[in-house]
């Protein structure tokens, strides 16, 4: 490999500017330095987390910066210190890394790794010159900010080999990027975090990949009845396919949707999870959960506004609780989870409802905002 | 017993109006119906469960009523049906009643019988109608609602057999009456809600009996450290007997108490208990919580305000929940506390500041709004 050592020239997607199209450009991607990996990308998909941070990071701070975290590729290159990656590995980037020595890695309660970079999610920004100090990008002799430690919208990206994961050599990238992201997040979010029983009830607010994936996961635990719930009755059709059992477009009724839930199934659901990151659906997530029992999980992200609820919700026994990557240790879990893809235990293909090339990430953007979309695949560099 | 099957002329506490002083009547108490117990009261205690129903409940509808809900006595006659309870029983009258027959009575995950009118708590209430019917007190011709289906601020009080625990006979009455609310409520968040481990680090906000049970709880989980909050720092010596390690006056701190807590911590408290009943107290115990496993239990009770925090707080790992009476089911484990206090494996007598006669109700309220008490025994009845 005559790249090695050496930087690379590439193209990548820049955004410049809040709530702005994306641009391509020829960046530069620096050598990895020490216990660094030099990825190149092959299929990398847009999650509504890019979406998020593109239009509602008003702060200038985060900008310019290269978007895109569901990915996977081939290890290009390594830094010194680096035994556990070689150059032609198959990889998937992590956005949660997982450095195996942090109290929270060493926990089996948690995936939340202490170096995970939280801050990039908060308009409160950390330093700018600690995230330039980390990043290997730079454009016109500028230095980029990488989305979430990784930055996977660019054909070749560097990140700590602790926010890596290799899988099997077999496995075909332009799928399982999926895994990057929205489907072990939403499927996770099932098994892990709420840890769905079998023969339960369970309710899905928002059905993009990552909604649709909790119900997958839902499914898997062997819950009995799935309930969707939607804005956009487009997408119950898809949810069938997953395992939904009944539908619920918030449009249709006239009373809170989680009366509505409360009313279908005599008290409440034994489970909730919301996938789509509005204050609003969140508070009627927890309130259409039983009594007693009930367990809501917040997957969706924002953080502008508080949530909210009645402290009786909680007082009458239900929990509320949360999980990024669906709880799932980053290295451990994902070539799992790719050895189930390729064992025909988990579906993948069935959330790719676009394929382009990253030179049309602006149209794979208008169809999330649009909501025309499930996963939009962009192949990036050929295998 | 003379008295069986016919009405009883006694002395109660009545609550006319919201937030005006209680007056000692005399009140009629029918014969127990189908399935009901009277009981002869022979100590209460005041909670600020109580309190919060006189001074925060202004819904006139909710009036007269008689308070009173943590007590012990002495069965006096049964209702037909009614083969679990025998006159001369010893006795623990249940706010929360355990039917054994609903799915929360057979779930091993709550003690939220469904026969519970948690009506009571609302300024919505429930029908009037409903709740006079089902009361057995009259006062001058007029009918007085029964708080929480008991009313134990008075000399007989009727309810369901589903709301009465069988104790022991030896129990000393003016003791154990704590266990019919207050010390159960905060040694079960902690136990059975919390589930706190052994070596875990926890908080509790508020050191009423509530919270001085929950840091009981905690103890007897074997917590190597355990953090108080209280604005009233005449309670931390009291506190420490129970187990506590650490103090924390917010009034002595011009930043947020939950930064506090993070800092003394190094990143948050494995559990947290709020043991107040205000909704920033609650927001504070959830966000002085570590990130990935940090569990926040509400025990403290308010219903006219929301409870907020940013959604981040949640999907970074932490869980909010709550309990009513500790998580415990009533008829199961209020027979066992006693035994434990018998057994000297609990504590109670460290709870009672004060003792004085039902009579003298009005200075237990002054004593507990003012902070001067942990908790005050009215003798009511003789044994
Ligand atoms: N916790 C994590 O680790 C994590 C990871 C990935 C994505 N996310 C978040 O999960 C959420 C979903 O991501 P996605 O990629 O599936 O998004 P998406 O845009 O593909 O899907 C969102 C869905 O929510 C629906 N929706 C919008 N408003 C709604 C409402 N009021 N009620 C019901 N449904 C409504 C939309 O119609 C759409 O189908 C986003 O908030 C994203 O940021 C979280
Ligand atoms: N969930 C249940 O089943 C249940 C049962 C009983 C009581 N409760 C509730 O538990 C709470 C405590 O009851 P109690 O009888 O122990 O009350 P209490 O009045 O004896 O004690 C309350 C304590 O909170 C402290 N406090 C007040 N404001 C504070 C603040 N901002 N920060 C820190 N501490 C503060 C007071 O100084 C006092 O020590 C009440 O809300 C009561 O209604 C709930
Ligand atoms: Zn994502
Ligand atoms: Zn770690
Ligand atoms: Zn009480
Ligand atoms: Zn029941």
């Amino acid at each position: 490999m005559t790249t090695a050592g050496n930087v690379i020239k590439c193209k990548a997607v820049v955004a410049w500017e809040p709530q702005q199209p994306v641009v391509i450009e020829e960046i530069e991607v620096d050598p990895p330095q020490a216990n660094e990996v030099r990825i190149k990308i092959v299929s990398t998909s847009l999650c509504h987390s890019d979406l998020y941070c593109l239009s509602k990071v008003v702060d200038k701070e985060f900008f310019p910066v290269v978007l895109g975290h569901e990915a996977a590729g081939i290890v290009e290159s390594v830094g010194p210190g680096v035994t556990e990656f070689q150059p032609g590995d198959k990889v998937i980037p992590l956005y949660l890394p997982q450095c195996g020595e942090c109290r929270f890695c060493k926990s089996p309660k948690t995936n939340q790794c202490s170096c995970f970079p939280s801050i990039l999610f908060r308009t409160r920004l950390g330093s700018k010159e600690m995230a330039l100090a980390k990043s290997r990008f730079t454009c016109n002799g500028q230095k980029l900010r990488q989305f979430m430690g990784i930055s996977t919208f660019s054909e070749y990206t560097v990140t700590h080999q602790m926010a890596v994961a290799k899988i099997d050599s077999d496995a075909p990238l332009d799928k399982v990027c999926l895994l990057g992201c929205g489907v072990c997040t939403g499927y996770g979010a099932a098994v892990n975090t709420a840890k769905v029983e079998p023969g339960s009830t369970c309710a899905v607010f928002g059905l993009g990949a990552v909604g649709l994936a909790a119900v997958m996961g839902c499914e898997a635990a062997g819950a009995k009845r799935i309930i969707v719930v939607d804005i956009n009755p487009d997408k119950f059709e898809k949810a069938k396919e997953f395992g939904a059992t009944d539908f619920v477009n918030p449009n249709d009724h006239n009373k809170p949707i989680s009366q509505v839930l409360m009313e279908m199934t005599g008290g409440g659901v034994d489970y909730s999870l919301e996938c789509v990151g509005d204050v609003e659906c969140m508070r009627s997530a927890l309130e259409s959960c039983v009594k007693g029992w009930g367990v809501s999980v917040i997957v969706g992200l924002t953080d502008m506004q508080d949530v909210a609820t009645r402290p009786l919700q909680l007082t009458s026994g239900r929990t509320w609780t949360g999980c990024l990557f669906g709880g799932f240790k980053g290295k451990d879990a994902v070539p799992k989870m790719v050895k189930d893809y390729l064992e025909k235990k988990l579906k993948l293909d069935e959330f790719i409802s676009h394929t382009m090339t990253m030179d049309e990430i602006n149209d794979a953007i208008d169809l999330m905002k649009q909501g025309k979309c499930i996963r939009t695949v962009m192949s990036v560099c050929p295998e």
